[in-house]
């Protein structure tokens, strides 16, 4: 299989080090930022493109990890491949996104969130795939497989349900860690002492449901300690609605 | 030290087993449930007890691991006790609550969630005290050493604000973690396949600060991704208005 990669963000670059990791050949690396394109090249051998339409005819698989409004207006100027099967990476885009442009299609979704600085084993994320032929399932399987233990059969209703609750389980809780991490700045402490209870709300979910790991003064219906945490949050009314209406979804969950 | 044990609740089975572990002598355990002290008493061989008038006479050091709002009510029932350290462990109770009832008195909080179900390594806890008097203060110095390898003092305020910072990144975090169950639960999918993603997101913490690891569709200003999400939730209002608040929260610390 040859490949080229279509764009060279967070997603892009580690997508790329695992799968040269495992020996795929990806051959050329799209970015609309040279640079970007060339950083990312240089690290998997590939060639360094700003420039669509010098994209190698004879690629096999084209792989889309860009922005999701990026898909359309890339495909675009793209124009139709019919030869190439085309694969994107997106929770919340379609499959048939696709549909004019090949008659080979499919959608990789890691789901999982990825920062430049930090690298990350490929082999526990959870990838799911969707194709719109069983010729182009089979070789997505192919190549999800090399990337990770866990591939799973997502279709594109699904795919964005997924996407959603990963908005809710990660992005708004690293969004918590940070609005408590201005709350410990505040009392004059260092952030790290938050650390091993981050870690250990996330790691009890190996033997508990979140349903029965939750703990707190919401879930007791301790009233004064929850009336004291509004007071002490007098002079931040953004984190004074937030701890309301957390706390009121805890009690509708547990007490009523 | 001879140590008695008021309590027999998630906090106080940890305790109880991290001090015997480390070879404290707790010669007593109370709770109001008899059937409670006993079970904790058994582990730690102490004794169990159901009335308060049966504390010995000679214990050396109180601590008091019970729900906030009955700390009072055990001290009006307990009496003054002159020649015992009475110590609390609450996030959200000032040191002088004990005022009243003895010379000696302190606070030992460490800053973790408790389950009951499950066994926790307290050695990396960060343990925060207080006490009223040099004498208190080292004797709990000791206790908390031997309970924890990450022992700080801070005093009552700087407690209650870190209760308030443990609030949102442990009760709030685990209650999106519940709600975003729900929603794979709507997509037919294992809560589960969440769990690598929700890992990964208290891990980043070792190596960026929250504000550095945020990533979703807000912090990337994706209005059309946060459109179809609000789509997706409308049979969920609530949902929909914390996703509505997270991401304008999300908003105003990145973008404006």
């Amino acid at each position: 299989m040859k490949i080229a990669l279509i764009g060279a963000g967070n997603l892009a670059s580690h997508l790329a080090t695992a799968l040269h990791r495992k020996g795929s050949v990806i051959v050329q690396v799209y970015s609309r930022h040279f640079s970007n394109a060339e950083a990312l090249a240089r690290k998997i051998d590939a060639e360094a493109l700003d420039d669509l339409s010098q994209l190698d005819s004879s690629i096999d698989v084209l792989i889309f990890a860009v922005s999701d409004h990026a898909i359309p207006t890339l495909l675009e100027c793209l124009g139709r491949r019919n030869d190439s099967l085309l694969i994107h990476t997106a929770g919340s885009v379609a499959l048939d996104v696709f549909r004019a442009y090949s008659e080979n299609y499919a959608v990789l979704y890691p789901l999982q969130t990825f920062s430049k600085a930090k690298p990350i084993d490929f082999s526990e994320i959870p990838v799911f795939i969707e194709a719109n032929s069983e010729a182009a399932l089979s070789k997505t399987k192919l190549l999800a497989g090399m990337l990770s233990d866990n591939v799973r059969e997502a279709n594109s209703q699904q795919r964005k349900q997924l996407h959603l609750a990963a908005v809710f389980a990660c992005n708004f809780t690293n969004h918590l860690y940070e609005l408590s991490s201005q709350l410990t700045e505040a009392a004059k402490l260092p952030f790290e002492v938050l650390l091993p209870l981050i870690r250990e709300t996330a790691d009890k979910l190996r033997t508990l449901s979140p349903h029965d790991a939750q703990t707190g003064p919401a879930v007791r219906n301790n009233w004064q300690v929850m009336e004291e945490h509004m007071r002490l949050l007098e002079e931040r009314p953004d984190l004074q609605k937030l701890y309301e209406l957390l706390s009121e979804s805890i009690i509708k969950r547990h007490l009523l």
